[in-house]
């Protein structure tokens, strides 16, 4: 069964500290990657985790704060260093297509060896920004100082796995495999049916991971992550700190914990640490109160969620 | 004494590694601090190295190349976020203010709470372009593929040390020491004339550091960087790769050492490697053919030099 994982590169609020990069997750569905914003240090973090600049062709960016975009101008150098000549597609805000040109202009990057092809995000409402064979990518208005989008990744309805043992016994040719995969049933020679449910097992459930980071506590979002995987949620600080983050249109590990629960996911991820917090624990230990399946965003974490009812964390 | 060291924030060329951050050092002279370039990631550095942000004022950016330049947009935001009120002297060639000023429009970062002072660095001709009680810092030429200076740290004449023990036998009063540390004899009462050197220890010689990256190899930097205690030169490309340094405006290992040795330096520091180097020894040993005192540059070395003739190197 293909991977579904979502890897920690920073975890850090717009200060970093000695051990916490600034905000970018990495996502892999089978063989792809998809990069979810890119603090500064972002490439670095990456090839640290090995991870092959070449495969990445998808970038989103949640809003255009510094502490999510920086790390696009280096990386953006080193791909071009580095040759590349495949499109890299950006989904953002548009106001990011003009400064990514202006600065490379500034910086005598004006021939890149490849195309930046942007997808410009629907600020007021969810919109499918990407497709492939396994997944969507959904972006969803999030609640912060400036437009910001969330980011939905959830698979396609995979076929139902076919029995072996049916496929031998009753010598099904391949083209009706394909059928019986998409909920058919089989006729035999004599004209007996053969019902679908005899001859499959249940598919694998589609696998789902939200990212939503800058952002308020808003109900807004619950209809869009309900019941998901896992769900990172930005609690850039602890519960005593809610009008601060009211007014810098940021979250407390309680509201995020909140969220999680009324949006009835499985497992919440926490992130976006203000510096201010060098253990983490007590942000943690809130969330728990409310949401005890919480975990804290570390940088090089891999949350693997696997082909079954349950999300594995490997540390 | 005073301290007088250099700390290494990033060793790696423009595509950085694993293990090796894009350039920046740090010189420390006494109680004050300077930045030279800014690499991706320099404040992420900085945090690990627990450098107190509030103690940096200038910094000395080299060339505009991105790999220079970037790690000044997120510490030029966090020192924002600090609420950092005192000038910052930044000392480039003039471009970076326009580049700095549209970032932080883009950013809407318009309102800096502090001041960015500017000295733009003269391209044709040695200069001083900042000088304290301790210290002088000379920029001057180097030869690259756009105009890039280096940076000489010189410790002013130091005054000679008096002997406690003769201000305690002739009751020197305080004025006259002063003339003493300034090479002047001392008259007693019955006019007897003490000459300085019965009185005084000799003076702790200047210590000197000086920058040289990026450039191709370049014998017009000799007069300005000779009998310096610790020289950094860049060292892109062993020595196989000579044609490739040549085009690209760098030099190798060879030419790094050959530089070391024809200005009489007492060490020298090698970095900016090619990120297709992941063992760095060969080139050390090839440089050390030439020139035996030389050091690679590592993330978080610190060369101090001494206040005597020899310099340590703290590992």
């Amino acid at each position: 069964m293909v991977s579904f994982s979502v890897t920690i590169l920073g975890s850090s609020s717009a200060v970093p500290t000695s051990v916490r990069f600034p905000s970018a997750h990495l996502v892999n569905t089978g063989e792809r990657i998809f990069l979810i914003d890119a603090g500064e240090g972002t490439q670095i973090q990456l090839r640290r985790l090995r991870v092959r600049f070449g495969k990445l062709n998808h970038i989103f960016i949640s809003h255009v704060h510094g502490d999510h975009v920086f790390g696009l101008f280096g990386l953006l150098a080193t791909l071009s260093l580095l040759k590349r000549d495949t499109d890299l597609h950006i989904y953002s805000h548009s106001s990011l297509k003009q400064i990514l040109d202006q600065h490379l202009s500034n910086f005598h990057i004006d021939g890149l060896p490849f195309r930046i092809v942007y997808h410009f995000l629907n600020e007021n409402t969810p919109e499918i920004v990407y497709e492939d064979k396994l997944i969507t990518v959904t972006s969803f208005p999030l609640s912060h100082r400036i437009s910001t989008c969330g980011f939905l990744f959830r698979e396609k309805p995979l076929p139902l796995n076919i029995k072996k043992e049916m496929i031998e016994y009753f010598q099904i040719p391949f083209p009706a495999i394909q059928r019986i995969k998409n909920g058919e049933g089989y006729i035999l020679e004599d004209g007996t049916l053969i019902e679908n449910n005899r001859l499959t097992h249940a598919a694998y459930r589609q696998r789902s991971y939200a990212y939503c980071s800058d952002t308020a506590y808003t109900e807004d979002i619950l209809p869009i992550i309900k019941n998901i995987d896992l769900l990172y949620h930005e609690a850039t600080y602890s519960a005593e700190l809610s009008s601060r983050a009211r007014e810098t249109g940021h979250s407390t590990s309680i509201q995020a914990a909140t969220i999680a629960q009324k949006a009835k996911v499985k497992k919440l991820i926490i992130g976006h640490f203000s510096a201010r917090y060098k253990d983490l624990s007590p942000l943690l230990e809130e969330a728990r109160t409310v949401f005890p399946a919480t975990y804290l965003a570390c940088e090089g974490d891999v949350f693997s969620i696997k082909a079954e009812r349950e999300i594995s964390i490997e540390k």
